[in-house]
């Protein structure tokens, strides 16, 4: 079995310049298939605002109202996702940008309004997902380079959580792929205590995280982040790391030390 | 060989959402492979506007600076290409967006600065084109729809007529497809009086073009997308027609009698 580099970006790797010149470099000298995911960043925020647009949140969550899902669909489908294609085919990476639509790669439902009405938000329909496209471009030696766009097939784009996309994703292509999973994030790892950025864990069980989240050492955005990882591992996906985007090279390396590696059990 | 239809729209059909949706209903509906090119329409000047930005132009064509580039990159390809490509699925249409440098398929220059600078706007370079992967798409049954954005393979986006777009991939692809390209506008062909919308012109020759341009009849925009229409009927393109979107599904029966058809020769 082939061995397939999955790597999540967003935040800081995409707000600053040299940070993502950094690693697009890298990235783009990964040997073998490889596909990239990307986030937002504050760019969707910045623009909003020049836009007249104010972002809402609840619970960390971007609510997504009409004027929300234009900005995010030209911001993350076509400033963010068209830079980082462009700049990956200039380095030698025959890149392709996706987005959810684009050949169906991820059908998705509409987040059915409860107490909150999050707008235009999606999430993945796991019984309609086929890896068939992709593997398909992974096997002609594309990089798929994915928005964090989905549509409902009712001719809707759906703003949808990145994490969510990367570990479906894994989990979709782990049949045909070894696939190794990488969270580039700002640390250099999940920390054991959250303001020591020294005291990253080389792993992390899944005992372990529910302990952390019980004395809140887990807590906010890593959250989700860390639910999405363990998913991934549970469904299969080989390895999973959480770490930082200039570790991306020895993160490949077989036996790479660095970042945080998320395991199932001990 | 199989019939291939590729189709070019702009304007009207793109900004208003009636025009929008009939034109998208009939494309869907059209058997066989497909491929569709869109324009910008008015979308990009109002959400410039409202960024703060006033379009210049020269001789018609719009200057490209650091901040249009910008604001063509998301409302190209990520507004206008989004929300094609998402309702074309709903509808049944396997539809996939790509801008030139998803997969390289539209490598470009940078215009050399004259008098005038034209900033962030590309010329194709037939020289790098390569139809396999536009060609293997359409052989998977999908429909790629093409922001008029290009690359110059140093991680620039550039600006790009999208009428110069359709013409060359239309000459692409002609050894391997039957083409008919089909030029959508506002009018019901290219008119004899430019004043009488009931003057359309079943066909038209080089001859006839070299006389209505010396006598004004054609002129204004009608002449960068007139030589590209005559450039793809030189380049081998079987069937060119310019005509209304409303007519696509009659323009696209072998013998549809609708639009102006672009002849070398009588």
């Amino acid at each position: 079995m082939k061995t397939l580099v999955i790597v999540k970006i967003g935040g800081n790797v995409l707000d600053d310049p040299e940070a993502r010149e950094s690693f697009l470099g890298d990235f783009a000298a990964l040997p073998g298939p490889k596909l990239l995911v990307h986030g937002g960043g504050k760019i969707a925020s910045e623009m909003g605002l020049k836009l007249g647009l104010k972002p809402t949140y609840h619970n960390g969550r971007r609510i997504t109202d009409d004027a929300t899902i234009e900005l995010v669909s030209m911001v993350y489908g076509g400033l963010i996702n068209g830079q980082l294609t462009a700049r990956l085919q200039s380095l030698g990476c025959n890149a392709i940008g996706l987005r959810g639509s684009d050949a169906n790669i991820l059908p998705a439902r509409k987040r059915p309004k409860t107490s909150v009405d999050f707008g235009w938000v999606g999430d993945l329909d796991p019984s309609k997902l086929d890896p068939f496209f992709l593997s398909t471009l992974l096997g002609m030696g594309l990089t798929p380079v994915i928005a964090p766009l989905t549509h409902d097939n009712q001719g809707n784009i759906l703003n949808t959580n990145a994490d969510a996309i990367v570990s479906t994703l894994a989990t979709l292509l782990s049949p045909i792929y070894k696939v190794r999973l990488i969270y580039c994030f700002e640390k250099k790892g999940v920390l054991e205590r959250p303001d020591d950025d020294a005291s990253v864990l080389s792993e992390l069980t899944q005992e372990d995280y529910s302990t952390m989240k019980a004395n809140c050492s887990a807590r906010g955005g890593m959250l989700p982040k860390l639910d999405s990882a363990f998913a991934a591992a549970a469904g299969g996906v080989d390895t999973v790391i959480i770490g930082a985007a200039e570790d991306l090279c020895k993160n490949v390396k077989k036996n790479g030390t660095c970042g945080t590696r998320i395991m199932l059990h001990n």
